[in-house]
């Protein structure tokens, strides 16, 4: 495989909340993403979920308290855990999780989307 | 568990070639290390491994080409892939790999260093 630049990566979409794949690993998945505004609350049932900022800001708010993340920061969401991101302003992520995550995790609605690779 | 600021974790150890653990999820662990000059050629027998430069640039040898990584590139190195990651400057990077793989993977030497949570 290739190295992968991730502000080109993204520079490739514009589409917000569609996860795209850009390397696999060990049965987990590295993927990219554009999110702005609110997602929904959703929880994976097995799959524990990373996300790293690495433009922008962002708020992954749990039931107990919001974790403000900025360029730089990652929080895992332990499986189980409902969460839902938002952000204020467009940013840019990146997720690392198991190979097969919906991005909706235990729900299917107008904002699933299957990742598939860019 | 409590969000990872990158820069901060990375500001609190000078050591080179010596991961430390700042996340784990789905049985990878998330690493970061600082590292200068040549490491040894080395492999994993069943594990993948990123490396993810968040500060200056580093090339990973392979047997067959270079590959050379700058802040915000990755490179996914297969499993039994032979490769010495070499920077010319000091340089972070952050590593997903499965938890408990060896830095010199399938060697055991002076450079062997078993990573801990910071």
């Amino acid at each position: 495989m290739d190295k992968v630049n991730l502000a080109e990566k993204l520079s490739t979409f514009s589409e917000r909340w569609q996860p795209h794949i850009v390397g696999e690993l060990n049965g987990q998945h590295v993927k990219i993403a554009k999110i702005l505004g609110d997602f929904v609350w959703h929880h994976h049932e097995a799959e524990d979920e990373l996300f790293l900022v690495v433009k922008g800001s962002i708020t992954i708010r749990l039931r107990d308290r919001d974790v403000n993340l900025k360029e730089g920061e990652f929080f895992i969401v332990p499986r189980g855990v409902e969460h839902c991101p938002v952000a204020k302003e467009e940013a840019h992520i990146v997720l690392f999780e198991p190979a097969g995550t919906l991005n909706t995790g235990n729900l299917q609605n107008d904002r699933t989307y299957e990742a598939t690779p860019i």
